[in-house]
């Protein structure tokens, strides 16, 4: 039911993830007199879609603490009962991110050694891509956190991409260790005696696209700016290239010409073919699409749900804090 | 002496400069043994050019402390005090960023009511350009902090662009008014009651290129994420227009055809053209140059500086702090 779209963008996306996954079964959670319509013409087989019917749902202007009061009945609290069940392997939605964060960590309940949920997300680079954490769910971060970001991110990493030892890096003002607030000169002390992590110092914000790190640690705010100045930039770019390919008729032939090349270059660059990003740290796995995404979009936060099944990220995110904290008491 | 290259883009893109502005009289400041040679074939009047020389100089490694210490006699120092004592108007500078604050603030002191000096700079927009501060000499900041940069910031584009109210707003993960960290929120109290300030509330960070504000404050390690983020996808991009344009002899075509197309959106794009960061909130004007800057680049700082003079910035941020100061005295 959420995102910008609802159901409008959310059920085709279903019916062709469906069609990419052939071991997928959805459960589409939400007021069904608004989901049957849009199934009405699928020539994608239902056996393997099943609506459950929920008039409730979260709006995308309720704060968190009025979702945990006010919305135990809503299409997302359902969802997130039912992974906690077990009756599904995860949950995906395009609805208020913080509703969702809240909703889930009630629901589903933290990994053990785990203080606070994480949202990673990959972000694209000149040789594939890196992993950015946290995105928002923590404004706040003391070093302790950082570190356990890390070794989430660290696991995740591992698991997705399969890379054996992930780089770490801290997102800094700056690569000298006197650099940067307290919580992260603290957090690189901690980050480099841990022999769960490849950690590689700091990293500054204009090297994220190089491919110098796989996981890249920050705390939410830090994050979320990060991720949403670029995602800015990206649009102004876009918006100058389509005015620069428009100011004459030359232009304009030359423009078609190019479209392929600046096709490329907007897959390239479209957060949205990266879309989906997960909670980490969660006794189970939940994504989150981006509320603006089209139905290709969406799809890909479906398909990353696909993969972290696959992969198992929650169970390989509990061994790497498992093995720290059984280090821990050794020590 | 400073940045990435020295005298040697230093020093023609200040015979550059005195070619451009005709009342300019430029001081370098640094070892003549580098300078004169780069002199020798200059046909721009050497009578508005003064070579003092200079043997010490800050290195780009030196901490702040270091140099508060120990570089009092280097060409940075030397250049600073000739602003206290009035030889000169402004600073410029492509050297080591802390220690510059360090001894600018040490040297210059600050403007009355004014705790801390923060950078700003330009960043383009859709219609234009907005301002944003501080970006990175100041990591944790208070509310009061933001508030100071919020009226200096507004000093500044008052004088430099001619707004007669900038409108301002707050750099946050979120424009709902439960957003973000306590500094912000706190800030926000206070900016939305100054009658000085037409403060238009919280802006995400993807909005920062769709000109809804002139200036845009933040702490200077939220800032220094933004400008760097941003820097580093435009370089991202640049990079796959050449690859993309270049994956065989028919594309090849395309992209010289599209030469002048993809240039202008490389000067849209490109933060040289906006380079020269200004140290705000100090008796004297400073201007920080990008190290890595290139002769056109430097020439855009030197030119920064000629229009803060002009404009006198200093004057205006006193203005604004001391119209703010006596309110609060008659509350």
């Amino acid at each position: 039911m959420g995102g910008d779209f609802g159901p409008r963008i959310t059920v085709p996306a279903c019916l062709e993830a469906l069609a990419l996954h052939p071991e997928l079964h959805i459960y589409l959670i939400g007021q069904s007199s608004l989901i049957d319509p849009l199934l009405a013409n699928s020539n994608v087989s239902l056996k393997r879609l099943t609506v459950i019917d929920c008039q409730d749902f979260v709006s995308m202007d309720d704060k968190p603490s009025y979702a945990l009061r006010h919305r135990q009945n809503s299409s997302m609290a359902k969802a997130l009962q039912m992974v906690n069940e077990g009756a599904v392997s995860a949950c995906v939605s395009a609805g208020n991110t913080g509703a969702l964060m809240a909703l889930s960590r009630k629901t589903l309940g933290m990994l053990p050694g785990v203080d606070r949920p994480a949202i990673i997300s990959a972000v694209p680079t000149s040789e594939g891509c890196c992993y950015l954490l946290d995105l928002g769910a923590n404004v706040d971060c003391s070093a302790e956190h950082l570190l356990q970001f890390a070794l989430m991110g660290s696991g995740m990493v591992k698991a997705v991409e399969g890379i054996e030892r992930p780089r770490v890096a801290l997102l800094n003002i700056g690569t000298e260790t006197y650099k940067g607030n307290e919580q992260v000169r603290l957090a690189a002390e901690r980050l480099k005696v841990q022999p769960q992590l490849n950690y590689i110092g700091f990293i500054e914000a204009d090297s994220v696209f190089d491919h110098c790190a796989d996981v890249i640690v920050c705390d939410g705010f830090t994050g979320n700016i990060a991720l949403k100045s670029s995602e800015g930039l990206a649009r102004f770019i876009a918006a100058k290239l389509r005015i620069n390919f428009s100011q004459n008729i030359y232009r304009r032939m030359l423009g078609w010409l190019a479209r392929p090349v600046l096709k490329e270059l907007q897959q390239q660059i479209d957060p949205g073919r990266r879309n989906g990003a997960a909670f980490l740290g969660l006794q189970g796995i939940v994504i989150k699409s981006h509320g603006g995404a089209n139905q290709d979009h969406f799809v890909c936060a479906i398909s990353q749900a696909v993969q972290d099944i696959h992969t198992d990220v929650p169970g390989r995110i509990r061994d790497t804090i498992a093995s720290q904290l059984g280090q821990l008491s050794r020590e």
